[in-house]
């Protein structure tokens, strides 16, 4: 019966993390400011009761009793990932976990604030601090060959510097020259009449009829605003969306919400039967991301999207022009290097990421010091993408997860385009042509194909096993280089 | 240090409750409806942590070795009521609490659905089920003079049938021929204008307005829609109240929110040096009930606060008749008896108190069955208001309170209106006339002496302790009926 008890705990331990899930949704929604000291205070000593419990000697003796044993493939999938955490969190002492959780949820309280007043330096003593944790739990879990594959491997395992370089390379030596030859290009694109506003009840109501018809279940979730979109999927029956409302630029909040949907129907489809242990978890975070990668982009930035979706749109501003959906489809798909991460095109976005990359890079492997960071981020920036950063809101104090010590975290979101482009190839041909589908307006097709695929799997395979079962391939930034430089030649008439 | 050590435990359980009051006010706001199963089993959990935790009995030696030295007052009014709870935890299994919770959990979504439909027999086995679990309850900690005392002294200790039947039966001997003579009088009272509506938005921005005069700080709370409304004190720094509104009755909401935000006040006033532990909260729900009273009917139901309120209501609906303070007092005062308990008037409020007592006491001491419940409830009804009772939701499927199984926990509400009006009395002895202040607009004063005389004090005595030291005497229904009869002999004439 060591399997009971070992599941047992496992779901204890998920437990907690699902309260430090619904505490983190309620801080970025609704928590009022002066609630932020007990908040971070709370959230620690969840932490911290999360790593003693896993930490328990007699959960490392479980542990080693099952895998002495043959076991089911779930159960298995269990043992392997409470290993890995165990052997992690016993080189983590408590009081450090419990310090570093309360340093993430001071931090984000002033990086808000310094973010709102493009002030780094009211940031930079928090960054200081959670750089310097980080470097601590480096070193306490053991450097691999370079200190920051310690963090890669944290978001997506297996994954290393010796793995993204290449990869990172191998990307930007297509995009920037396709970036050149879409600026050069003399296609005209549409722009907003800028006089016009877009309320944001009308908005609300647009985007909900998006989600509803991707198949977001709202009676088992609901979408609020937050400064930072984002999706938290707590337990089961109860997935939360964010977004946020732009009345100048209405395609700002759709495509975050489609985006926070496609992560939400993920969650949503997770096997029940399998919540609150590893197995009926996502696989990994760059999955995640091509699920809501796939929705926002090769689903929602076509012109096939349009014609379902532009009637639904005219209906809430009936006084927007008269455009059809290829202009719209246009105008949604300009490419322009810009300073903002989640505001970027599908050919400029991965640039962003890789700027972040090299960033983290330069802090772990080579110890830039945090009074370097702006200088460094609006040089390379300006060298990549032609343009000066004139405000650290538009450079280093633009992204939420350096606040809340997400170091490692970015290149996640390049592994999800480049397997969201490799899914998508393989589900056309199984469901045929992916346009044709959306223009019928009917996407049951498209979420069942992701549930049966993905969703419903959890994490039974790795993110490596899984793209390789769908798709027969192992992972490869094929696909997605193929889509992102035909979709564009041919929006651009390269 | 065994002080030390009994403290961070003591915190510790006192997180836990704090968790099961965040998910609980989500509950009632903002969880998707099939969300609810998940709730359910996570605070059933949370509730089983708690309680495992508090009867492990090296919990029980560090109670006994702190009772066997000395100890300073706030020690000992930890010790205390951990010794209290101690005692009562030991008794009852854990897998009957965690039963407990959960039932609780399931029967108040039904509960909604059945009072929604005024449909009794959808609620009747989820009653049930709670009604028996209470019976294994009452069981469990051992019946006092009857099984009926347990539950009160639960929810104000040492508040016993004893104690209350003399309490009602005076109450009653004297509000019965108040209401009589109220029947009678021929004064004329004004009517709102029946086609009138009062839009939310604006509803909401005057009650804001009124709750932020009276100190409730939003900076360190909110508020929010439910069906009841309600206060949840989370913890330091934050604390929610919510509302609903009706939009052809703009008091209904008002009276909510002074209601809730007086409720609040107490909350945001507790002494945050012992914040998670007994000696951090309030006294006891009567003296908690006090505070939300005193707002809402002794400052809020007089023509003083309508001299200041009346300007703010007119900017929020210029279409408002053109009336006078004293009209719209007299409006807000109408005494009619009738089916809900929340809305009714300070005269008739305490006999539906005595009504929900009396039948609480035929269910647990003379084992009234489930099913004779609404026939029982309305015959009492019709005798005491001479009111047939039309359907179930405005008769015994009314309250939220059963469904959460607390029983027992009515009859705090009239301990709160009487000691209301005996602490308004000694306030009025050491501030001045009560009314001059409230005219001022200027409600600074009020809020500090409750402050100072209740709220900073958190459980330092026992609720009869307290009200004897701020009025010099014990607790007594005399200020209360003295201010009831005066109050509307004077509105009416008599």
């Amino acid at each position: 019966m060591s399997s009971v008890e070992f599941m047992k705990r496992v779901n204890n331990l998920y437990r907690f993390s699902a309260l430090l899930g619904h505490l983190g949704w309620d801080q970025k929604t609704f928590m009022p400011a002066k609630g932020a000291e007990s908040r971070g205070e709370m959230m620690a000593w969840l932490a911290a009761e999360r790593h003693s419990r896993l930490c328990d000697p007699e959960f490392g003796n479980l542990l080693s009793e099952l895998e002495a044993n043959d076991m089911d493939n779930d159960l298995a999938s269990n043992v392997k990932e409470m290993r890995r955490q165990y052997n992690q969190a016993v080189k983590l002492p408590s009081d450090f976990v419990s310090q570093f959780t309360r340093a993430r949820s001071d931090a984000l309280i002033i990086w808000e604030q310094a973010r709102a007043k493009s002030d780094f330096s009211l940031f930079s003593s928090h960054l200081k601090t959670l750089i310097s944790l980080t470097r601590q739990k480096i070193e306490y879990l053991g450097v691999q060959d370079t200190p920051y594959d310690v963090l890669l491997d944290d978001y997506e395992m297996g994954m290393t510097v010796a793995d993204y370089d290449p990869l990172f390379v191998g990307l930007k030596s297509r995009l920037v020259p396709l970036l050149q030859e879409i600026t050069n290009s003399e296609v005209k694109l549409p722009k907003l009449p800028k006089e016009m506003l877009f309320s944001a009840n009308e908005q609300e109501e647009f985007c909900l009829r998006v989600s509803r018809n991707m198949g977001f279940d709202f009676e088992a979730g609901r979408m609020d605003q937050s400064t930072h979109p984002f999706c938290a999927g707590i337990w089961p029956g109860d997935t939360r969306i964010t977004t946020r409302f732009d009345e100048k630029d209405p395609f700002s909040c759709l495509y975050a919400v489609m985006h926070e949907s496609g992560h939400g129907l993920y969650e949503q489809g997770l096997p029940k039967e399998h919540s609150f242990s590893p197995r009926g978890q996502s696989v990994s975070l760059g999955i995640h991301e091509s699920q809501s990668r796939l929705w926002e982009n090769q689903i929602g930035r076509t012109t096939a999207f349009w014609r379902i979706a532009l009637p639904w749109f005219k209906e809430e501003f009936p006084d927007f022009p008269d455009w059809d959906a290829k202009t719209v489809d246009l105008l949604v798909n300009e490419v322009k290097p810009d300073y903002i991460r989640v505001e970027a095109d599908e050919v400029t976005y991965n640039l962003h990421i890789m700027l972040r990359y090299e960033m983290e890079k330069l802090i772990f492997n080579q110890e830039l010091s945090v009074e370097k960071i702006p200088e460094t981020w609006n040089q390379m920036f300006e060298d990549w993408f032609g343009i000066e950063v004139d405000k650290d809101s538009n450079g280093c104090l633009q992204d939420i997860h350096w606040s809340m010590g997400a170091f490692g975290y970015f290149p996640t979101y390049t592994l999800g385009n480049l397997y969201a482009a490799q899914l998508l190839e393989t589900m056309s041909k199984q469901l045929g042509d992916i346009d044709t589908l959306v223009e019928s307006g009917n996407w049951s097709g498209i979420q069942v194909w992701l549930r049966e695929n993905i969703h419903q799997k959890g994490s039974q395979s790795s993110a490596t096993e899984l793209i390789e079962e769908i798709t027969g391939a192992a992972p490869s930034p094929e696909p997605f280089l193929n889509y992102v430089e035909n979709k564009y030649r041919r929006l651009y008439k390269l």
